[in-house]
């Protein structure tokens, strides 16, 4: 499938009125403004308690464990985005208990927000991205198999909130028409 | 100031292995992944408790009143990055209490993440995107004339939260090498 080309922002300048360079139309200076990236993933038990972990079949970390997680993308709710990566990833249904953590990674522009969720059912397999998907009792977790700090800390985190709600910000009020705020 | 012309990611398709039009560079197939924005906002209070609002100079919702929001920008935190909105579109100094709430818009493709927050030192002026600044008694609230529905959400969750600790996420671990999740 090939769409037509789009001409549209490839030059990088400072636009008038603002203090960073930006990637900027030359024929109808439109600006593409770079923003932060949101990763959504979760931490997932089945029923009994043991916890969902894949691993990784592509760079970086290939073959190191991971939390479903990845990025969120366009038109998609935080909650549907951690939804669709456990899916993806695992080929598993979760259902979504509360916010567990926020972390932010300045220096590679992400912001991730990680749910505490379990299985649906207890069912899962490798999606394109996993070599093999596992559930893990907590003295089973290979930590020095972890791929990434994060899956360190939302595990950690996961484990400091057992047994206790999460606290929780507030969120969508419902029947409210959203809008942007510019 | 105009930097080197970016050939870069300018043609839209679906990418091999995806399942989604993406934008790519027809040179070299770098893809530039379009994903959805963070916002960052506060609710900011005085010392006796009125609340910062301020004037839209700009569109959309030109001459409404807003709290002070906008986009992340890349290597920020979303702490830092409320702070700065409020810095450059009320010229206040806040400390923030904590998240307040995660407001996910899909139409527009943004997470909204505001802070509850208190004035450093009792002085406000209008940035440059703001036409006015003022501190309101929650009784003087221009219901009406805000700007957008998550405006009057966040207003609504802490007026809802008064009084009482933020139910909190956890955040990024002390003395952690933080990295990407994939």
């Amino acid at each position: 499938m090939k769409l037509p080309i789009t001409r549209g922002p490839r030059e990088r300048r400072v636009p008038e009125g603002d203090d960073k360079p930006r990637l900027v139309c030359p024929e109808c200076s439109y600006v593409a403004y770079e923003n932060p990236k949101i990763v959504v993933g979760s931490v997932v038990t089945s029923d009994d308690g043991r916890v969902l972990l894949v691993r990784r079949a592509i760079e970086p970390r290939r073959g190191f464990w991971t939390l479903p997680a990845g990025y969120l993308e366009l038109g998609e709710s935080p909650e549907h985005g951690a939804m669709r990566e456990a899916r993806e990833e695992a080929c598993a249904e979760i259902a979504l208990d509360g916010l567990l953590a926020v972390y932010s990674i300045t220096h590679i522009s992400q912001v991730q927000l990680f749910y505490r969720a379990r299985m649906v059912r207890e069912e899962c397999a490798p999606g394109i991205e996993s070599l093999e998907v596992r559930l893990f009792a907590w003295d089973e977790i290979p930590w020095a198999e972890l791929a990434f700090p994060t899956v360190h800390w939302a595990l950690g985190h996961f484990d400091a909130a057992r047994g206790r709600a999460l606290g929780q910000p507030f969120g969508n009020v419902e029947g409210g028409p959203p809008d942007p705020v510019g």
